[in-house]
């Protein structure tokens, strides 16, 4: 009988956590149980919810000051039958989080799929080796630069800025997620151009590189929107997944008229998965949703820059995007924000060689511009994978050695 | 020049919150403001973002300690121009808590949109007026009961089950949120089946019933689920808002061949509304957006529940479902979770005439099942609105009497 078993950490009022995890197993799916006659117990069985088990944690007296009593902490495994609901994520989520998200000091932190559900997701179409064979390069992470301070400027801004970013070796750049449809630079504009420079830059570097659009509008126009950018020769979208709901990117994920990778950005996520006592944990908010749903790449905070995740979260999420135990395409991980080439070291060591490493600031602040910005970062990406010594490779490297001054570097410990 | 104002209430690990706020107000919009050059400064003006107000607030030692250090608390009021964004809500929340969810304790606690932006958004098809005109009740309270223990449950537990709540006098009845498409009790079956059942309550007692249909599935089949539902006879919908996203509501309340009124499920919103550090209040998340996005009726947990929100968090939902400050149809609110006959005194002096009052356990496990639950329910609010007293009330009115029995009463204080 296929399931999914959800973990939750609760700090809870009573004492008894097998109590109140016998009480969400049958609340949240058949009701009631010991109180049924024996016929219907046969009728409801595999309706049931099933406690998996439960956990007791050390108490955490800072936690019941701040929450006014003492509470027992603990981890609640329940499976919950797929009998129970439809194969979607929304179906999932009401059921393993939708009135129970209400009740108190409880979060999600764990959703595993058995093998029959898992099967019902598309999984990215991509992936990281499909995103890999579009840009010719399997041996290095990639590196990825942001517009910045397109809001409000024009298609010559954008075309040149793309330029610049391109031409000195990122491999993939991105829309600013708040830029939307706008009379300056219209969608379908910004498709076009990127064709036109990218190809132009594929002609003087011989490298390649993708520029992710970034779908916007109304949920039932992004199909054919999607659709149209990859008729004009769009080779990816970036999409503000948590703004829709998961399904929408799903959705686009699935269908066969959009051959473009997708790129989840994390915009409204820390609103979900912030908090130690509420909401879900980023390893499914950012992590197991968004690969079952068929992000090719997912971008979250790296525990590094101005805005930043815990470290052991952002490995939870990579994990999440990569591991074996999931039979989908793999998602690529891509750690974000305040990312400067001093870092690169650390975000090797940390997520790998199947990794994206980020850049807005760290690029276009670059004493030698966005193209400038982009050599250091492929320097320090060669430095790290061939395991050259990070400083003495640099002294050789005028680009990394100019970022190096300005923003540091930060050793792996 | 039109705008929308989003107030946030921060911790702030630095003591400056007015630097903290322009920060904000530029990062978000423009990126940088001082260093530009003043022919950049005229033509970016109109996408600039305005800190409005920063109102400091007293320190939180209990909150500080909880997060290991000492934070400048506080509440930052920053308005953005609507040429910023698509008149949609995936584009507002990315523009004023995309990025920024993620950016430390930062909870967005307000958004008010200006009346040019208001227009933009459809509000509630049928609101409170429409909805008391399909009824025919316009003086009283409503009252509405859920299904309870339907999973894995035929069609004829369904019939049953509807037969007696509607018989006893409830104005509405909601399908568990947690039905899904399923062999046993399909979508169209239990459209089919209401329209029935209640057309036969309404002979016997002449009074109408509205059944809530649980609308489910993917994302976009939902407008044609929906269209199908009307043309069987359904007379409501319910939707887990949160699961998908609120513009598939929006999409759903504007859709002029879905002539059904909307019933919001708050599944989920405890994930994103529960804490006080991070995430989005309820007053925006289950009260403005839903009555934007175009919710007819919009459930939440009562004060008073198992499973209860704070007072004055419910009455803020309450008020932004209702206020004639925004100039769109209102939306009825629903406080929900544990309630019973003798919590009708509190919803009512909170929640006043316009509001419902739901119960699941509180109609079906009265001493004289559903119908008597019903029935007890519709005494208590005639007790309330006639301004009786409760208790000599209920020695009049057998069914009342019984759940106060039951579950005893609560004054008002």
């Amino acid at each position: 009988m296929s399931k999914i078993t959800a973990t939750y950490l609760v700090h809870d009022k009573k004492e008894n956590l097998h109590k109140k995890a016998e009480g969400i197993a049958l609340g949240l799916t058949v009701g009631s149980w010991t109180d049924l006659p024996q016929l219907e117990q046969e009728q409801l069985k595999k309706h049931k919810g099933i406690v998996e088990e439960v956990i007791e944690l050390p108490e955490d007296p800072r936690t019941d000051q701040f929450l006014g009593s003492k509470r027992t902490r603990g981890l609640l495994k329940i499976s919950y039958p797929s009998a129970n609901f439809s194969n979607d994520i929304p179906a999932i989520l009401t059921t393993v989080f939708g009135k129970l998200s209400l009740d108190g000091e409880i979060k999600l932190v764990d959703l595993e799929f058995d093998k029959n559900l898992e099967q019902q997701f598309p999984g990215p179409k991509f992936g990281i080796t499909g995103i890999r064979d579009i840009l010719g390069v399997h041996n290095r992470p990639l590196v990825m630069s942001i517009f910045k301070g397109v809001l409000g400027k024009d298609l010559s801004f954008f075309k040149q800025q793309l330029y610049e970013q391109a031409l000195g070796g990122v491999d993939l750049v991105k829309d600013d997620e708040i830029l939307f449809e706008n009379p300056l630079t219209p969608f379908e504009e910004r498709v076009r151009i990127s064709k036109e420079v990218l190809k132009s830059v594929h002609e003087r570097t011989g490298e390649k590189t993708i520029y992710a659009v970034n779908l916007t509008g109304r949920t039932s126009e992004l199909r054919d929107k999607a659709r149209r950018a990859a008729e004009l020769g769009a080779n990816a979208l970036l999409f503000n997944v948590l703004s829709y709901g998961p399904d929408v990117l799903q959705e686009l994920a699935e269908d066969k008229e959009i051959p473009l990778p997708i790129m989840a950005h994390p915009a409204l996520s820390g609103a979900i998965g912030s908090s130690s006592l509420y909401g879900i944990g980023y390893s499914v908010l950012l992590g197991k949703l968004l690969r079952y749903a068929g992000a090719d790449l997912v971008l979250f905070p790296s525990p590094y820059g101005s805005v930043a995740l815990d470290r052991n979260e952002t490995l939870s999420i990579a994990d999440a995007l990569t591991t074996d135990s999931i039979s989908l395409n793999k998602s690529f991980p891509v750690p974000s924000a305040g990312i400067h080439p001093g870092l690169t070291p650390v975000l090797y060591n940390d997520f790998g060689l199947d990794s994206v490493i980020n850049a807005g600031g760290g690029i276009h602040g670059h004493p030698d511009g966005a193209a400038g910005g982009a050599r250091s970062f492929r320097q320090a990406i060669d430095a790290v994978v061939k395991g050259e010594d990070f400083e003495s490779f640099a002294e050789k490297h005028a680009e990394l050695q100019k970022a190096l001054e300005l923003w540091g570097g930060v050793p792996v410990k």
